[in-house]
């Protein structure tokens, strides 16, 4: 059997939703227009195959296969998905590869003839990329209980709306979210599909891989607070100019990173009041650190914040420190990447910097696995992340297979 | 006699005007609502004192005490004045100091029984700080010829909004604007009363100063361009992040301020996509560089930006410099200088970083001089900005002496 022609078709037909035809990214924001129309475009696809789509407490969408809704013995039934929202300037792949490619596994097999014997079902995670409201993975964090419900509704945008309100103007009910053990242990086996995200596959000669284990990774604010002034009149002196402050504290980041083999990133800052003649009064800065192990990544956090409070006293500036998440290291089940391995041949095993659903999923128990399909460039959360589209088929068709293998006869 | 009452009246009735309550300063950006209710507001302080308000092309606003419309000989018109727009969060005091200060000077005068010989009008410049379209006193840049009036109508500000589409979105007639010598020739004397930008007055005991001098002074955006990738997957050699770049050309551009004698600032960035788990694509960063002369000024920017192409050249990165507005230094005549002194006494003389529109008029041969009225604090562009009562009507009667110098017996 082959996924492609599903595939094309569900491809082709996703691919205009939240494209920003200045960047040719994509800004799918959780709950803005664009996420809605992506959402919406999911239920109608799945509709249009017979599946039954149903949203949990969380807002995650749930398109069941067979039977129709879940009422069958606890960790029975294979899930397949990603997500569907994205990183400002996102790539095409990150998140909506997992979710057609499932998709078109479900259409390849129906069309073979399959019919499973154990529950199937196709999963959209809400908010994975948190570029939002600053937490990645809120849908499935908020699943496992891994984030507090008043928390999360409570986080802001940039323009100061809740999450709480941004649902309500969705149309959804804000208050129900939360622990939902009951959606979770439907699962038996959860299998996100993923874009890799590097370029380890193309030399190894792969177009597929397995993932082995996700970095501790976390976001962190800093707050650097000087004082506002004339850019044209204040004496240097006289200057507290957080900028500055920043400015050494990004440099010694990388520097910081070099030195423990790990990854420090600057990608988002906000500077007040933001005027060409005026010195900030403040620059709010979000760092991004990952490491191969908890206590490096602790080092190297502490390290940065320390540079940073060294600096301030330099500059007369101040500055302060939120953890926005942290997610520890994620080892993924040793008997499922084997069970993998033995549907799908020996397929490189590969360790990721990057998040994932699954890995929230995995952290709390939830029997889970990653698929990666091969980035010849190793771009990605940016506009020319891409992927062959035969890798793509490829992956599709990896996924039926898994589906054979676990609700087969 | 005194111009305390017209002043508290007046001042009281524009503080609230364009007031973000949340950071206590001012965004009154041209041609926004703020602005325009200034606009308003002084067209009807004015009207109520029946002084007739008349639009220039470039939309300036005159209000004449006597002749109600100018028709009389060249270079006869005393006019005083300043402008109603901020920088974000600005101070209440940069630029309506200057225009309240001058209707409280007619409104004393007047009380007094005084009638003046010759011409005397309260000016509003539009667009003084640029802090919308980029570039610094646009209509009295106009008005002298100083700014191309295509470039000026082309000119964006950050959501895209040209200042042509702003002007018709404000009722206004772009297609005037342009050199003006006719309302300038009117000029016999301006003087511009502004809030001191610096502390140099409180140490020489003095409620006023008088302006020697604008040192030259210029805004340039340098655009660093590197690629967005992954902040959790790509290592640290494959990337190109121009936030390194821009973060060592900061920290540089104060290094050389500091061995140049002069001032660089770097207050407003636009970070692009602005992902936390993204390196940016893109930085734009504004340079404001001011200098005692045009040799050091040259030579600063010169140095800044060999500096930012050598560290890009280490970051893989590239950078753009674009020269947004340059001014030379200007020096205030000596004559009206003297005309000042000996009508207020011996007050300090004081040179600035800061750009004014009545530098721009002498520039351009049109006799003008600048008051300064004392700030304690010397913060400028924020919202602690500060004169006190007192020395503020000090201002307004000193203007109210020049007056009786220039338009008396």
């Amino acid at each position: 059997m082959t996924a492609s022609h599903g595939f094309d078709e569900l491809w082709a037909s996703l691919l205009p939703l939240g494209l920003d035809a200045r960047t040719g990214g994509y800004r799918r924001f959780a709950w803005t227009d664009a996420d809605l129309d992506c959402r919406a475009w999911f239920t109608s696809a799945a509709t249009q195959r017979g599946l039954t789509v149903e949203a949990d407490r969380n807002h995650n969408l749930w398109a069941w296969w067979l039977p129709p809704r879940w009422s069958g013995e606890p960790r029975n039934a294979f899930v397949a998905g990603s997500h569907l929202d994205s990183v400002p300037d996102g790539g095409a792949y990150d998140g909506p590869l997992g979710v057609v490619s499932a998709l078109a596994a479900v259409d390849g097999l129906r069309r073979d003839g399959f019919v499973p014997r154990r529950p199937v079902a196709v999963v959209v995670f809400a908010d994975e990329e948190g570029a939002r409201f600053g937490v990645a993975c809120i849908g499935s964090r908020l699943a496992t209980g891994a984030l507090d419900p008043d928390r999360a509704l409570s986080l802001r945008d940039d323009e100061g709306t809740t999450l709480a309100q941004a649902l309500s103007q969705s149309g959804l009910e804000p208050q129900r979210i939360g622990s939902d053990r009951e959606a979770l242990d439907r699962i038996g086996l959860f299998v996100e599909l993923h874009i890799e995200q590097g370029r380890a596959l193309g030399p190894a000669g792969s177009a597929l891989g397995i993932a082995s284990d996700i970095w501790p990774h976390g976001r962190w604010r800093l707050g650097f607070e000087g004082e506002a002034n004339h850019a044209g009149t204040t004496l240097l002196g006289d200057r507290h100019d957080p900028m500055l402050t920043f400015a050494a504290t990004a440099l010694a980041a990388r520097q910081r990173a070099h030195e423990n083999h790990a990854l420090a990133t600057f990608g988002r800052t906000m500077v007040e009041p933001g005027a060409t003649n005026g010195i900030a009064a403040s620059v709010q800065a979000w760092l991004d650190a990952r490491a191969p192990d908890q206590a490096t990544l602790d080092a190297l956090v502490t390290s940065i914040w320390a540079g940073a409070a060294d600096r301030a006293a330099l500059d007369g500036t101040k500055v302060t420190l939120d953890e926005e998440s942290v997610t520890s290291r994620v080892e993924f089940a040793t008997a499922l990447r084997e069970r993998l391995q033995g549907t799908l041949g020996d397929l490189p095993q590969l360790g990721t910097g990057a998040g994932h659903d699954a890995g929230i999923l995995a952290a709390a128990g939830i029997p889970a696995a990653m698929l990666f399909v091969r980035n010849p460039t190793g771009i990605s959360h940016a506009p020319s992340e891409h992927a062959e589209r035969d890798d793509c088929v490829a992956g599709a068709d990896a996924l039926a297979r898994v589906v054979e293998d676990w609700a087969g006869a």
